[in-house]
C-alpha cells in the first residue's frame, strides 16, 4: 500500500459540535435518537466528500447502539474519519460523545460505521481516491472494515 | 404464549407518508440519508409507544442499507410494526418505500430493525406489555428477532 | 360514470402519522393550529398528486374547526382521500385524529375539504384523471362536493 | 357600544413580512400552501393575543382561497386585525399580499377569517376584552363577522 | 441631492413580527441570540432588496448589543429601513422591540446597522438605486452612515 | 495573573463543521448571512458555557464582515475560543472558513468577537471562572479584548 498514491485519515477528519435545543428532544428532555442519526449521517458525509473530492451518497449504516441519553442543554461532539476505501466506496467511522458543560461530565455515546459511495454530477458511481492507513491502529481499523465489507456482500 | 395477555401487531402498526421537499435533499436532489434515518426513528418510536403505552427511548438501530435514492417531489412511505418484546425492550421493524407519483413507480428502499426501551416518567426502565405474534409469519419474525437479541448480548 | 375510465379512492388514499414534538407546540404545550394546517395541506397534496399523476397546487381549503387540543407527545393521524374531480380540479377530504398513546384515548379533531389543481411542469393547468366513486358513501360524498363547487363559483 | 370599555383595531394590528426561501417551496418553486397557512395562523394568533392579553388557541379558520402562486425569492406580507369579539372568542381577519421585489409587482393573494379563543394559564376559556369598532368600515366588518358566527353555531 | 432620482425610506420600510416558539429558546426559556440575528438579517435583506430591486447579499453587520432577554411566548417586532446608499452598497438600520402581550410590556432590545450589496443574477456587483433622505432626521442618519462607511474603509 | 486559578483556551475551544443545505441558501445558491450568524452564535455560546460551566446569554456581537460567499454543498468550519474574561463576562472569538470539498479550495470568511454573560439557573448574572492566557499571542488577544471592553463601556 505504501507506493500507492492516496490520502491519509487526517486529511478528511471532521469534528461537529452541536448544542441540544428544545426541538431536538423527546418527552423526557433527552436528544431524540432520530436527530442524532441525522447528525451522524451529515458528519459522515462531510468526511466522505472531503476524502473523495466528489458528491457522495449514504449506502449503509452499521448497527448503532445508544449507550445513554443526552440531555437538553448538553453538547454533542461527533468526530468522523475514513477507515477504508474500495473502488467507489468509502467507509467512515463516527464517534459520538455527550458533554454536560455545567457538571463537566463527558460520556461515550456510540461509535458507528457508515459506507458512502462517490458519485459524479449525474449521480453515477465514481472512482474514489484511495485511503492510505498510516499507524498500526489505522491498519487494524482498515482490516476490520475490509472484513465487514466481505460479510456484507 | 396463547394464554399470555398482551397486544397484537395490528394494535400499534403505524404508517407515515412524507413528501420530499427541498431541504430534505442533497446536491443531486435526492433525499438525504440523515433525513430518512430521522423519519425511521420517529415512526419506530410511535409504534413502540403505542405498543408499550409509555414513553420510549431508542437503544439500537440494526444495519440499514439504502438500496436506491428517492428524488425531490417523491413520496416516502414508512410502515412500522412490533416484531418482538422482552421485559422492557420492544423490537420494531420499519419498511420503507419510495414512490414517484408522476411516473407511478414504487420501489423498495430498506427494511430496518430497531430496539426501544419502555420508560416511566422519570426515565427509568419500565416493564412493557408483551407482544403476541399471531400468524406463522409473525411467529417467524419473532423468533428471528429473539435470535438477533441473543447475538447482541 | 361506470363506463368512464378513471381511478378509485383507494388508489390515492394517504395516511400520515406524526409525533407532536416541542417546536410544534404553543405556550400550553398543545399542537399549534398552524402546524396542523401545514400537515393537512401536505397530506392532501400527496393524495391529489397520487390521483392526478402530476404536480398539484392548493387552490382552496374549506372551513376548518379544531374541536380540541392535541398535547405534546401525542400522535396526530391524518387520512386523506379524493372525493370529487372536475376538469383540472381535485377535491380531497382530510380526517384528523389525535391520540394519546399513554392513556390510549383517541379523539376526532377535524375533517377538512381542500381543492387542488393539476399542473404541468410549466405550472399551467392540466387535465386530471377522473375519480370514480364506487360505494354509496363515496357517491354521496361526490355529490356533496359537487354542490360545494357550485356554491364556490 | 360607545360606552363600553374595550380596545380598538389599531391596538392589535400586526404586520408580518416574510421571505420565501427554498424549503418553503414546491416542485415549481412556488410557496407551499401549507407554509402560508402556518404563517396565517401565527400572525392571526399574535393579533388575538395582543387584543385579549391572554394565551389564545385557534378554533376555526374560514374558507381560504389562494388566488395565485408566490415564487421563491418573493416577499409575503400578512396583515392581521380584530373584526369581532364575543364572550371568549376573537375573530381576526388576515390579508395576504405577494410581492416580487425585482419586478416590483404586488398582488393580492387571499383574505382569511379566523376565530381564536382566549385561555387562562390552565387552558380554560377566559373572558376576552371587547373590541370596539370605530369607523363605518369597521362596524360593517363587525356585523358581517357577527353573521358568520351565527351561521357557524 | 434634490435633483437626483431615487427612492425614499418609506418605499422599502419593512415590519416583521414574530412569535417566540420553543425551538427559538435557550435553557432559560429566552430567545436565542442566534435566532434573533437570523431574523435581523432576513428583515434587513428584505428592505435592501425592496430598495435596490435586485438580489442582495449581506456584507457587514455592525456591533449588536442585546439589552435584555425576550421570553418564550413573547412577540419580537423588527423594523428595517434604508439609511444610506453608495454605488453598489445599501446600509440598512434594524430596530428590535420585545413585547409581552399578556403583561403589555414593550421594551427596546437593540438597533443594528447592516450593509448589503446589490447583485445581478450572476452574483456580480450591481449599481443600486440611490436613497433620497427627506426629513432632517433622515439626513442626519445618512451622514452618520457615511461616516461609518469611511471608517470601515 | 500567573497565580490566579482559572482555565486555559484549549479547555473550551470548540469546532463546528456544517454542510450548506438548500434551506440555508439565498436566490444565488449562497449561504444566507442570517444562517451563518445563527451558527456563529451557537458555537460561541458552546465555548462560553464550556468555559464558565454555567448557562450563558449573548450580550454583544462585534462588527461582522462577510468577505465572500459560501456555495450550496460547501462546508463551513467555525472555531471558537475564549479571548478574555471579566467578572461575569466572557469574550469569545469565532473564526469562520468556507471549504469546497470538490475543488479543494478553502477560504477565510470572517473573524467575529462576541461577549457572553454567565447566568445562574434563575437567569441572574453569575461570576465566571477566569481565563488564563498562556502564549504571547493569547496575552496579546487578551489585551486587545480588554481594550474593546473599555471602549464599549
Amino acid at each position: 500500500m505504501a507506493n500507492e498514491t492516496g490520502k491519509t485519515r487526517g486529511e478528511s477528519l471532521t469534528v461537529m459540535t452541536e448544542l441540544v435545543i428544545p426541538n431536538d428532544t423527546n418527552m423526557l428532555g433527552n436528544l431524540l435518537g432520530g436527530r442524532l442519526l441525522y447528525l451522524i449521517d451529515i458528519v459522515g458525509a462531510m468526511t466522505a466528500t472531503r476524502h473523495a473530492e466528489s458528491i457522495v451518497a449514504t449506502v449503509q449504516m452499521n448497527t448503532v447502539e445508544f449507550k445513554r441519553p443526552i440531555k437538553l442543554g448538553c453538547i454533542v461532539e461527533l468526530t468522523s474519519y475514513v477507515v477504508w476505501t474500495g473502488n467507489t466506496s468509502i467507509e467512515v467511522a463516527v464517534e459520538i460523545y455527550g458533554e454536560d458543560p455545567i457538571t463537566k461530565t463527558r460520556e461515550f455515546i456510540s461509535k458507528v460505521f457508515m459506507v458512502f459511495v462517490a458519485l459524479d454530477a449525474e449521480g453515477r458511481k465514481h472512482k474514489t481516491i484511495p485511503y492510505l492507513p498510516e499507524t498500526e491502529r489505522e491498519i487494524q481499523d482498515y482490516e476490520e472494515a475490509a472484513n465487514r465489507r466481505r460479510q456484507t456482500i
